[in-house]
């Protein structure tokens, strides 16, 4: 039986999701769990590897077992056994072909950056600080420019193993709030997959261009220019891998 | 010369803002500090004690110095020094009858809860998990008839040493917002001076009421009744002191 699961966690603590040798993963502590549960060694397939200090609130997982447990409880069996830091959401039967990373239809990442004259400890855990306070109006505008179909070649970090580095980006949303002594800018984008350090790249330009950088070095990227026209890759803490979506969601309450 | 801060600190890894021994606060890291950029052991005062576990977005504190540096630049000599779960946000120059305490006129407190089906690990540092989902239209109606001065001795934790239990609550504001997989509810309370666990209390009975509790108790505790009548304190980890307002301020930008 192929068990399909909605998975949250607070990255800090993490190695990040793939497991590795002497290394707190996320992957690790669900296959430690899963073989307690299961009483036999279990492989767990993330739908996105989640680099170290990445946050989920929905990231999506799939594994097999025989075990006579009835699907949806092994959400309470794996809360039971998992860390306080990461969390089941939701578990369910999914057909032998569902594949949570290759049937995968759209990703949602959010990332969080703050602007403020000091650090904000509140803040600090899940949002990168910002040096200047963005426009939010020239952001828009440049997160425009990237929805769509596109080689986004540039916006790949070395270490990436994708063999075609053209993606859809469906929608780019730029939001601002704010709190105590600062605002909180984020951008949540919404594609058919992403390239290695995609979404931290692609903010970092969006940030760069908001504390008024042209929006010219982003065009040429977008035109198959190379990684070296964009800024930094925004640090890990501010990335929040929000849901995945499928053709057919093995997850019930009405998700897609 | 005496200076007055406003400080914010995640409050999880302190044992509470006031000194003790083999434990570190709050007052202990800022105690510290000021030691070291004044040369000499410099006692530090609170406008009020938060217990252990509890938040800050704008505590503020005083100290009394000869050291030879502007009082604005305080707040960049304690941030080189103090760890990254606290940082002063503003430092300046009080009167020398100033006494962050005493002369404060009005604090905010915030307290922060969540309701979803299994807790969820990107909210539980700075909110507390409900049972069940509360009304906010009945958690409104009881927390209208908190509003205004009473007698709130019922409402105190043992370990309190105010002399008098009468305070004046300005306002109790009750807001949700939904966030992926759960509904956040928060209670801001502002008043004139808060008794021992107060705000945990009150924001326990009013989640109660929320959930079906009747409000016959809580008008009972507003009219001179126990402790008892109340339900449980609620966890420290989703209280948060926002802000401490004075007559004269002696912070900028337009604060009273």
């Amino acid at each position: 039986m192929r068990i399909a699961m909605r998975v949250s966690y607070d990255g800090t603590a993490f190695s990040g999701w793939q497991n590795q040798p002497r290394c707190r993963t996320v992957q690790g502590v669900l296959e430690e769990a899963a073989a307690k549960i299961c009483g036999a060694p279990v492989g767990i397939t993330g739908s996105g590897r989640t680099d170290a200090g990445v946050h989920a609130a929905g990231q999506v997982c799939h594994f097999d077992t025989e075990v006579a447990i009835p699907a949806p409880r092994f959400r309470e069996c794996f809360n039971r056994i998992l860390p306080s830091d990461v969390r089941v959401l939701e578990s369910a039967e999914a057909p032998p072909d569902f594949d949570c990373s290759r049937s995968a239809k759209r990703k949602t990442y959010r990332y969080a950056a703050y602007y403020a004259e000091t650090e904000l400890p509140l803040l600090e855990r899940y949002a990168a600080r910002l040096g200047f306070r963005p426009s939010v109006e020239r952001m828009r505008r440049a997160a425009a420019l990237c929805e769509g179909t596109h080689d986004f070649a540039a916006f790949r970090a070395t270490g990436g193993s994708a063999k075609t580095t053209v993606r859809t980006i469906e929608s780019v949303l730029v939001t601002e709030r704010s709190v105590s002594d600062g605002t909180v800018y984020e951008v949540t984008v919404c594609g058919n997959g992403f390239l290695y350090n995609m979404v931290r790249i692609l903010a970092g330009e969006l940030f760069a261009i908001g504390c008024g950088k042209e929006e010219t070095a982003l065009i040429a990227a977008l035109n198959g220019g190379g990684r070296e026209l964009l800024g930094k890759t925004m640090p890990a803490k501010g990335l929040t891998m929000i849901e995945v979506k499928y053709q057919k969601s093995p997850f019930g309450d009405g998700r897609e």
